[in-house]
């Protein structure tokens, strides 16, 4: 089974392209032009190193959110447009999840954080759980949104209750880092350069179990999950609050 | 601190920019394409991408060995070709433990295995030992060329001995995993997809570390390290050997 894996939900912008156990192509980018400039040439780039033919594909893998509402939107507007035109289904995988991916087979819980603004984090608790001869991630607490201070005393609860270390990893480690320090209780390390941000790559992996099991959408069908509403819909909705009937 | 990674030791070829905690671009293609044909221009590519500014760069670091013998001098000879031209230091890293390092922050044992053919594996046996907030890549076994026999009666000491799973990992597990799960008595595992081959930028990461204590040596006195004669070394010393004196 070959799967173009994509994401652009944060700060980096990675697209893979996998083969069943293989990784066949990575290409990630974490600079400061905006996604819409470097995920298509990324995609075209490797498309040209390894000879795809876009017709041998079999599934489009998405970070579907949470994430940078732009970012989102890039990368899933770039999903549905392949997808729809090969006429193949689209995986959306949680972007935290992903992440959380990143670190397949260590014992201690697995703490994705990506900077929300706000002084909130996309967050989610996740472990790895041996089955045969791999390991399966595990939802210990689902894709929120909340303050890193509330995040950190459920952090600190499981931690003492599993007997687990934590590994912190994301984009809103650096951002919240002196408050990670502080309010730790738990046994925690963050997560190396070469593992702390987002590769499509684990998203093409967890992709290929998702179409085994027929859990996948439609081009027309996928949009993103932002799990919160965005800044203009807020300023509406308290628009409509502060004006009363008026509005 | 900024380094430029390189790996072309086995079946793909990697180039990574690292910059202190962050993943700036990483590039990896396992593609039938001969690696002289590749990490150039992969290397041209991600340049161009992030802007980087070769005289920015602190350090190349090379997957110094064991691996293909045409691989490892492509690589080596693009590392000198840089740290010459930009008059900065090589660091050297043993391509089994950058290999091992995309399983930062397992508790199991970590066992990198390349097919060195005839029968052989490059392999090593690794832990990650927590130190302070993070896990340091300890060396429980150094690296071989051995039959996988061999490994395999080691490894299920070890995991007996020190009670630990394993995960095994690299190109060596597609070609001897019939062996593997025939003769491993331990609990064990496969790295995954998005984990089981070289990755340049976890020779990054460790590359910092190995910079900021001067374990480094200049693009003049770096040579791969190939932990066996070659094929051409070899048949001429048996030849020497059957002809005797008269040779």
């Amino acid at each position: 089974m070959k799967i173009i894996a994509i994401d652009s939900s944060g700060l980096t912008a990675s697209v893979a392209v996998i083969e069943d156990d293989n990784l066949i192509a990575e290409y990630n980018v974490q600079y400061k032009k905006t996604h819409s400039q470097t995920l298509l040439p990324m995609l075209d780039e490797i498309k040209g190193m390894i000879d795809l033919d876009l017709a041998t594909v079999d599934a489009i893998a998405i970070a579907k959110g949470p994430g940078s509402f732009t970012g989102l939107r890039i990368g899933s507007a770039t999903a549905k447009g392949l997808a729809g035109a090969l006429d193949i289904p689209i995986v959306e995988i949680s972007t935290l999840e992903g992440l959380a991916c990143n670190l397949y087979g260590t014992d201690a819980l697995v703490v994705p954080m990506m900077d929300a603004r706000r002084s909130q984090v996309y967050t989610a608790v996740y472990e790895f759980i041996q089955q045969d001869d791999k390991y399966i991630l595990s939802s210990v607490m689902e894709d929120s949104a909340m303050a890193v201070e509330d995040l950190l005393v459920k952090v600190n609860e499981l931690g003492a209750s599993l007997k687990k270390k934590i590994i912190f990893l994301g984009d809103g480690v650096p951002v919240y880092e002196d408050k990670i320090r502080e309010l730790t209780d738990a046994v925690y390390t963050f997560a190396p350069a070469h593992m702390n941000r987002q590769r499509a790559a684990a998203f093409g992996y967890l992709a290929i179990d998702k179409v085994n099991s027929g859990d996948v959408v439609s081009a027309f069908d996928h949009a993103p999950e932002y799990l919160r509403l965005s800044q203009a819909e807020r300023e509406r909705n308290e628009g409509i609050k502060n004006k009363g009937s008026n509005y």
